[in-house]
């Protein structure tokens, strides 16, 4: 076998299924071994941004990486900045980048480029392989570094006379370096915190904000009467009708120190201590009150659900937790068409065991709000603050999750970095249903300017915001990718359209005229 | 004046007039002070690589940098890959990118990430102002980096604090450090290799393949018999009759071997010996002939048009140069409907002093070749090999040389990399019209799986280099975009749809359907 045969047989020895590939002419040994090897799925992306965003959103639904294969350094720069949303919802991911052969380098053909300084800021792990009979070795030390809890991004480049040359054989996997348990003292000391007077919170992140680690925290809660915390943007959250309710931090500093006013201890679960997202001129960037006590229950790399269970034995907190009530919105019938009658829409239809990719900004709070008691269903965050990473995430939870509905939440803005997303929808035929928010602006920005002190944008400043002139037709767009679209310019219409993609299988886009 | 305004007006004296920008949060007072300054156009891309690749194509249409404006590491990381095709094309380019406030960045927010890590491989220079007080200088230095010999991409990272607190004054230009002439020992080695014995040739690259340049090239052709080439990816090249006519070289390692064989001794002016583009198993990465002398005569920071002068001198080549006559091609009226019969009717219709933005890949070389008599105009190649270089750098050139009409050729595959670009053309009325050769296919790819040895591709391998299945309507694209668009599935649709366009102003896309 040669060196491409051998990665493609390590990465299927070693747990890795699924390859997102965007290939060019040095990764071309490795598109030809994919028929050679039994057990890996390869899913085409027209960018590199749609590549890596549906690696992040298959591991973070299967907890599991893909592989994704890029063609040198420009094709994984095209994926850098999901990348960087990936690194930060600690999501297992082993990039494979082709670069030119080793013999070749040396001329510095037009290609070349520093792909291993592309890769360090998002990679936990980088190799450059240099012989074919290295590949396999080094693809299983590849998985295992995007396996290391909490999940890490690895990068394997591969240059092509590796693949082509002849290889020894395909590696066994090397062992899962899982999460480690919480150190004894750190859950008696969380437990003390809970116990002492006064407000208290905890603060999680990871798996601890799975259904059953929850129901753990819930007991804490109900226990101590603590309050139940996530980041403004977690990974991934279960929530709705059946699962322990938390709290979402929100975005803009002055609402974060507001939320946590009061609060003499907060316990840390795989998170990091709230702060703003960006820094304004007189305003917070640290948002926990002064002299509020920080307790690490356990870091991202420990185990949190078993923390937390842990933690409910320490306290004696043995009594069933709250779990959120199943009520579900009135479907409106009427009325203004905006974010807040969407988000009505969505709560009364969305069904069981849906997944939301949520790349909203200023148009998702709404829905998020009137989910809360819905159906159960998952929710996953911009975690990096790149936008453009709704629509691919929502490529990769269809491919990870084919039994549940993929609802993509995005705006006419933050869609537009991704489009080409669409286009893999349609050819894998995935169960994802887009509701492109068009306000034709990007709002969040309208809204920072004033915030940051600019408060009479000029002419200049204002069409730098705007998505008018032209304005972008998304249900257009979505048919020249191949993705059965419509408009809605009213709630009822929108309503109709939305009702029906939830009972029918398949990629659809809503473009609702909010703007 | 705050750091923006310092910022904005050092650009401005530095020469630097257009600044094409995807701000986000931490850039909101540098869009801020657009209005405050006169002098400055800012043109909005909806992604960060059609920014960099608008920038490049300004810089080789204008010789002068552009300002891009981005959001922090993930903002330049979806621009770095068009910076890559503008660094190979020694295109000037200051980048400035936000980042977080000095004093946020402790707190690792999601949006933190090593923006210098991200731009270092594309960058010759790169730097983080730490105060508002240095940021005028520190611009005029960014952009001095720029303009340095040959050109050059700095990048200047500005934390948020930096543009909203208060600073002092803007800063005067610097020198702009502009080419070296040559060493007389150079053009004496250059005249003595072209007089002796033997097959010789002179290789060009950058201001040397501007007509004027061309000339003296074409008086030393004329005295010693040698040929006059230009690289695969020649950044700028000016052609048609008139001008002195290069031959240039082939894409494919062993076309070169044999376009390059019985060379004896080969000139380089700003160029590099030539190489192949891609290693094959059992192909050559060295092309030139063995024992082939390599004569510099001008390094790439060097003053090549200078030196070319210099050495038709030396040699007394005072007699006119060949120039290229004018011959156009027949309007094709019937016949198949290909890249040929394409090139045919471009090459009949193209107007004097167009600029033609090459993304083609295997479908431009009917229309080079078509051309090649024509009306006098202007080529621009993808030169660092990234696709998705053609519709951004239509863009910059548009904005740049407002009179000439811009063609970009693209196809199905390449243009989906940065389609974004579309709506820019509409926004700001650019006279482009973007051919796009509709073959349902990464056709290079289909060619170069074959030449490194997959002979028998399975049906995976297969599926990754198809675009059909779902087919990209790129009219409806266009039209999603606000792009005036129509289709042609005949010559004589096309040739009737290319005439309109030629004869009118405005964006307009021909998704010509050859697949």
């Amino acid at each position: 076998m040669n060196g491409a045969e051998s990665l493609v047989r390590t990465l299927v020895a070693s747990g890795v299924d699924v390859c997102f590939a965007n290939p060019g002419t040095s990764e071309m040994h490795f598109v030809g071994a994919l028929d050679k090897v039994e057990g890996i799925r390869a899913v085409l992306g027209l960018f590199e941004g749609v590549v890596t965003g549906a690696a992040d959103g298959y591991a973070r639904m299967s907890g599991r990486p893909a592989a994704t294969l890029l063609h040198l350094g420009p094709g994984l720069a095209n994926g850098l900045a999901n990348l960087h949303n990936a690194r930060r919802a600690n999501s297992p991911i082993v990039n494979i980048v082709g670069d030119h052969a080793t013999y070749h380098a040396q001329y510095d053909p037009p290609l070349a480029s520093d792909v291993a300084g592309f890769a360090r800021p998002v990679s936990a792990w980088v190799h450059s392989s240099l012989s074919p009979r290295t590949v396999a070795a080094d693809t299983a030390r590849a998985v295992q570094a995007a396996r290391a809890a909490p999940g890490q991004i690895a990068t394997l480049i591969l240059p092509a006379d590796t693949a082509w040359l002849e290889a020894e054989s395909a590696a066994a996997a090397l062992p899962v370096l899982g999460s480690s348990p919480a150190p004894p003292d750190a859950i008696a000391r969380a437990a003390s915190a809970l116990k002492a007077a006064g407000r208290t919170a905890v603060l999680m992140r990871g798996d601890a904000l799975r259904a059953s680690a929850l129901d753990a925290a819930g007991r804490v809660a109900a226990e101590t009467g603590c309050r139940l915390l996530c980041d403004t943007f977690a990974p991934r959250l279960d929530r709705g009708a059946g699962i322990v309710a938390v709290e979402r931090i929100p975005y803009f500093a002055e609402q974060i120190v507001e939320f946590l006013t009061g609060l003499d201890s907060i316990v840390l679960v795989g998170a990091k201590p709230p702060t703003a997202f960006f820094a304004y001129p007189g305003k917070p960037s640290w948002c926990l009150p002064d002299g509020c006590d920080i307790v690490h229950l356990a870091h991202a790399h420990e185990d949190g659900p078993g923390a937390l269970a842990a933690l409910a034995d320490a306290l004696g907190a043995y009594g069933p937790p709250e779990r959120t009530p199943f009520v579900l919105p009135e479907l409106p019938t009427g009325g203004k068409f905006n974010a807040y009658s969407i988000g009505q829409a969505i709560g009364a239809l969305l069904p069981e065991g849906a997944v939301i990719s949520d790349d909203g900004a200023t148009s998702s709070g709404p829905t998020l709000a009137a989910t809360m008691t819905g159906r159960p269903h998952v929710h996953l965050a911009l975690t990096g603050g790149s936008i453009g990473q709704g629509l691919p995430l929502a490529v990769g939870a269809a491919v990870a999750s084919p039994d549940r509905k993929v609802v993509c939440l995005t705006g006419d803005g933050s869609g537009l970095y991704t489009p080409q997303a669409l286009w893999t929808m349609a050819r894998e035929g995935l169960d994802v249903t887009v509701v492109v928010f068009a306000n034709r602006s990007y709002k969040i920005l309208n809204v920072e300017l004033g915030r940051v002190g600019v408060t009479e944008p000029g002419p200049k400043a204002n069409a730098m915001l705007t998505l008018s002139d032209p304005e972008i037709g998304w249900a257009t767009l979505a048919r020249g990718f191949g993705v059965e679209a419509s408009e809605a310019a009213t709630i009822e219409a929108f309503a109709d359209q939305f009702a029906d993609a939830m009972r029918n299988r398949g990629p659809r886009l809503i473009e609702a005229v909010i703007g």
